[in-house]
């Protein structure tokens, strides 16, 4: 084995991640950059530009993802592939996914100014819609190649607009080609913002991520008797509104009776008509439910489920409940995770293990080849705000492991 | 006095009403005709219609509001009033409002075509905005004519697009002038659905209405932590989602430990941003709150706002709460109420005395004269929702009723 090793340009990449966080700037610091929008046209645009000029080659897939190539000493072995996304939630921070996509293009730039072209190709990855706030599911780009979801199911994904993921893509121009999808793949890497205070609290600025919780999303329909909010004596309300808020509170509890990072999250709650002096007619709330292992996500889930009915029989109200996101706990390539944990020691970098509590493109890309991530450690824990911050000096860190990691995968042989 | 009587034609009144609710047709047979669009206009256009067959003569005054004039013996005596509103909640029924409006019209018309000419006039009143969803608060249209709001403050009243009610009065064409609100006035009287279960528990087609249970509104803003669903421990959040539904539940409970008609209502609740992953950054819900005494409202008010700081603060949160209307109780006329008991009583109609629960222009116009409410039984006692039914029958015998007090009255020297 080689001992080639790289030094990153840790100025240019915080640089890049401020240019690239003043495409969908928020007032208040933020970034509002919903996939598939102009603003992910510019954000794309510019990742293109800056890999361009980085000597890579540029390919689109079928789902948008953008594939930056920097060429191996092979180019038939498979490649590594090393990223993250680009787009954001509404009034989101700067770090989540950009940063992991800049520094994978720091990695590879790093590499080629100074020369070291690996065995293995290395390929910065942009995955399409990680978020799916606006084309519900999320991570809908990493599933395709996991073969969890077809193209033409992901195309016809509609946003509250009534648009379609194919129609966007079309129209900001980045619908490319079956053919541009990664074959076999050597192993995938992902940097990340921790976006929890996990780190932060153990003083630690990085850690090796083990595996990601599993994640249920329900959507729960309750249908209630709409009422004038006056002439309705109390004992004779069918109450959607109230069913709701029961159940919010009861999920809650649940999840505290469970421990860290077990969490149960209502995020999204809509009644109609929705109006001051009206009992509404239909409210429809979200559940989000997170487990590390299968049986405990299933143990939640339906625990949650079965309360909700509770909740809604007591309330007189009708009830419905429909899955529509299950991703089962994954379980990161133990070799990967060691070799982050080796390539934080050897440069006495501190650091520690930990499950991750959101859905990362990770999880797909696990399901194809040997997968692992590395957390960065948010200040304050804070993430989807548009307060999200972190400390350059962790993520240049962070960059250099990740550097070391990706060089030592893209020479095996 | 005279011993003049007048039957109403019931199957016209009946068919006016559905002619009527053909303006905002709703699929499921309700109507959405909220103040000063478009499908108002046309409901305005249609009774102006209606009236001028009836030979009376139309007047719109600075709020919009419609008075149709039937003049009496001796036309400088102060009229009586008797009138509803023809505006719908989003998604409401064809009765509340338009059957009170449309009565008043048919006592009139029945008047006229038998020749009976009253000494003092009458006019058929359409109040603009009665029911306060487009245009915040509700009923201000009577409460300029009480002294409660002046004029500009009215006009300049937004909807959520950023019309004003003053743009939305010139654009509709009904701006009228300060000199058409009515001077003077001997009584008001108006019919109305009663919007609740009561009447029909009891088996009576109506009731004489004594009074309205004060109403106040507020608004609470709740202010969290934004967060990622996933990496965010239980314990360490602060979320404005479940603090908003320990206020729901709290206030649910609350309004329940007391006597029937008393009640406590949270019609809107809105995260924000209100996306299924994220812990929500701010929830802003309403909270109605109705008692017939005014020292009971100011109980159950401040008891509400004193439990939904102590959940805001059990959970983190910071919380303001505005009060946004605050109506107090009303005691109608006894004389007229007594009348209307009185003409039920002769008709051997069975009928009862009741506290309404929801707020009438009628609580405005109590302040400046004489003043009382008839209600007529609801199918199911459902309100505000598109399956709003009455009996005909109960229309026709309420119509009948309110067509002897009104003469009563309007003989009166």
């Amino acid at each position: 084995m080689q001992t080639q090793s790289a030094t990153i340009d840790g100025v240019r990449l915080l640089a890049r991640v401020e240019e690239m966080a003043r495409i969908g700037a928020t007032p208040a610091g933020g970034v509002t950059r919903l996939t598939l929008t102009d603003e992910d046209r510019r954000a794309r645009d510019l990742f293109d530009a800056w890999c361009g000029a980085a000597g890579l080659t540029v390919r689109i897939d079928d789902m948008g993802t953008q594939y930056a190539r920097y060429e191996g000493g092979d180019p038939a072995l498979p490649p590594v592939l090393v990223g993250s996304h680009l787009d954001s939630v509404p009034l989101g921070g700067r770090y989540d996914g950009p940063l992991g996509v800049l520094t994978a293009l720091e990695v590879v730039t790093a590499l080629r100014e100074r020369g070291i072209r690996p065995r293995r190709a290395i390929e910065v990855v942009n995955f399409t819609n990680e978020e799916g706030v606006r084309f519900e599911p999320a991570m809908v780009a990493s599933a395709v190649l996991a073969g969890k979801y077809t193209p033409a199911f992901v195309h016809s994904l509609r946003d509250r607009a009534g648009r379609t993921y194919g129609e966007e893509l079309d129209r900001i121009g980045y619908r490319g080609a079956v053919e541009n999808r990664p074959g076999a793949v050597h192993a995938y890497l992902e940097l990340h913002i921790e976006q929890g205070p996990v780190l932060e609290a153990a003083g630690l600025p990085i850690a090796a991520v083990e595996g990601i919780v599993g994640i249920r999303w329900c959507e729960i329909v309750l249908r209630g008797q709409p009422q004038h909010a006056g002439p309705s004596p109390m004992g004779t309300r069918r109450d959607a509104m109230v069913a709701a808020a029961r159940i919010v509170v009861a999920a809650r509890d649940l999840a505290r009776s469970y421990p860290d990072p077990v969490v149960a999250t209502v995020g999204r709650l809509t009644p109609s008509p929705g109006v001051i002096n009206q009992i509404p007619a239909e409210v429809v709330l979200s559940l989000d439910v997170r487990h590390w292992t299968a049986e405990g996500l299933a143990e939640i889930s339906d625990r949650a489920q079965e309360m909700a009915r509770k909740i809604a029989a007591e309330e007189g109200v009708e009830i419905a409940i429909a899955t529509v996101q299950d991703i089962p706990p994954t379980h990161f390539d133990r070799r990967i995770v060691d070799l982050f944990a080796a390539e934080a020691h050897a440069r006495g970098v501190p650091h520690r293990r930990m499950v991750a509590s959101a859905g990362h493109d990770a999880a797909y890309m696990n399901l194809i080849c040997p997968t692992a991530m590395l957390f960065v450690r948010t200040v304050g824990g804070r993430s989807h705000c548009e307060t999200e911050a972190i400390a350059g000096e962790d993520a240049i860190v962070a960059a250099e492991i990740l550097c070391g990691a990706v060089l030592r995968l893209a020479e095996e042989v």
